[in-house]
């Protein structure tokens, strides 16, 4: 087990110590022609986390909520309850691990999320789409295994394993970033950012869906909104902001921007085109904002990072833009 | 200039003293899923070049091609015909160098890569899809513009220029590669590959779509074959090998993998949702090769390189396992 306990730019150092053997050093990859096609000028630099263990940034927090479990709660196992990229993490980091994995899954889950799972050899248990029948099919798998609870976002261990794709990003950029941008549902990869930018100058920000915007709106009227009736394509970020992220958000994060569904699927196929990744809605949030009037209107000088936090697609079903 | 000239390692080797500033270091990805579905349990590391500027192998050729010329060859430019990655890279190679750009066209190319050439500043002329008006246009251009025709496949500065992926590979890799396998269409990246390959005991694989399989049909009967009348979705790998790089690849490729259009769809999408990166079907047929009986009979030990060939697909269509 590692001593990172704390909600600090330390504790993410040191959940990287723990992790950084476990995880992929996933690149991060310059692109000159969408630097070049934004009035700001920016260098962008993308941290592909969907080529992370999993295809999302989600398994750095498993594994370091993993590795901080002691040998007889690892013994019983870990359960979570998760519509994607969590679940899918947890279950690889667990097979990695030796260790039983019990998900609790809404019946409307995608089928690819549900494939990874169980193709990592968890043990799925599905439950109605909603927060109350979510909650008492956990408590029953965790009454039956015995297993370990690991939140999606809502843990200082999530939250630690989360902020070193930014350290790792730092170590990678030929210069010193101006700013970082990721998305934002339950908050775990923002605060975790924000931790890891902690004294080294990086100004940080967060990107939302329009229809699912609790952070921003919840930094706006100044207390965490606690539902969210989400409308979005961006299937990772339907979550309301977790009650541990948010209030290391608002003391850290500049702003949390705003993004229509049409920008993020915008966005979404100039990084397949341009970067030759497989990304999903939730991750081009990120470069959306990015490319957003209200952040070019910060006229920020310098290289901007940007995490891409997840590449898992239905590849089945026609790509959004394809629809039209 | 550089000084390689001669078809040989050391010609790779000085080749990628040449271009390594110019060029992307682009990340060689292992996947444990990948590698594990297969019989032979190899680890497979996938080389990006789709994540290559312009997005293919074939920058490196064409800014090889390009160093290696005169200032007053560079000041009348450069010319080439291509339908495809070629063009796009001697184009943005020709950008960055500041040097003009003519690109010969068959009228049937693909509209993304023509949108890319134009991007890159070159002056397209457009022309029948046959290889006599593609030689009587470049005449033309030639002619009239005095730019040099720097060829997509048949020279010896494009060759050397395409071994340095592997070179790179050997490089990244944390331990020697058993064998590499690389699509061929003209065949520099195969005769390049296997140049960069002499002397360190890893062995050569080509692989090439059914619909196209000239360089396998000449293999056997001990001849190049010089028409092909291609029907395959790899539309990278239509053009018959060229006649400097046939006797290199007889010489020194172990073996030449034809696969079926259909096992390169397949190996196409396990690439997209697993790898989570845009491959063009022509990329596909290197991992197609591998999953093959042919290639896991040879029941070969230790890690198998992939060449991921490019990335340029036209993403406004159905990708083409949706057709199904």
């Amino acid at each position: 087990m590692s001593q990172a306990t704390e909600l600090t730019r330390s504790g993410v150092e040191a959940a990287y110590e723990t992790i950084k053997s476990l995880v992929h050093r996933t690149p991060a990859i310059a692109s000159s022609s969408l630097s070049a096609s934004l009035p700001g000028q920016n260098t962008l630099y993308f941290k592909a986390e969907n080529l992370q263990k999993g295809g999302a940034f989600k398994f750095r927090g498993a594994s370091h909520s993993l590795e901080r479990l002691t040998q007889d709660q690892l013994q019983r196992g870990v359960c979570t309850h998760s519509s994607g990229n969590h679940a899918g993490a947890l279950a690889l980091a667990a097979k990695e691990r030796g260790a039983a994995c019990y998900v609790v899954m809404p019946s409307n889950s995608s089928q690819p999320k549900i494939a990874a799972v169980r193709a990592y050899g968890a043990a799925i248990t599905f439950c109605e789409p909603t927060a109350a029948a979510r909650a008492a099919t956990l408590a029953a798998v965790q009454a039956r295994t015995g297993a370990t609870f690991v939140p999606p976002y809502d843990a200082v261990d999530t939250i630690l394993g989360q902020g070193t794709a930014l350290l790792e990003l730092l170590e990678q950029v030929p210069e010193p970033l101006a700013a970082v941008v990721v998305p934002v549902g339950g908050g775990g990869l923002l605060a975790g950012t924000a931790l890891a930018a902690d004294g080294t100058g990086v100004r940080v920000f967060g990107a939302e869906p329009a229809g699912a915007a609790d952070c921003a709106q919840g930094l706006r009227q100044g207390a965490r909104v606690e539902d969210v009736q989400a409308d979005t394509i961006c299937d990772g970020l339907r979550t309301p902001v977790g009650a541990l992220n948010f209030p290391v958000i608002r003391q850290r994060v500049e702003d949390v921007i705003v993004v229509s569904d049409e920008e993020v699927v915008e966005a979404m196929r100039l990084m397949w085109e341009r970067l030759k990744l497989v990304v999903e809605p939730s991750s081009a949030t990120a470069f959306a904002a990015v490319r957003s009037s209200a952040f070019q209107a910060l006229n920020i000088k310098g290289p901007v990072g940007i995490i891409i936090s997840g590449g898992n697609v239905d590849l089945s079903k026609p790509l959004p833009w394809m629809d039209k």
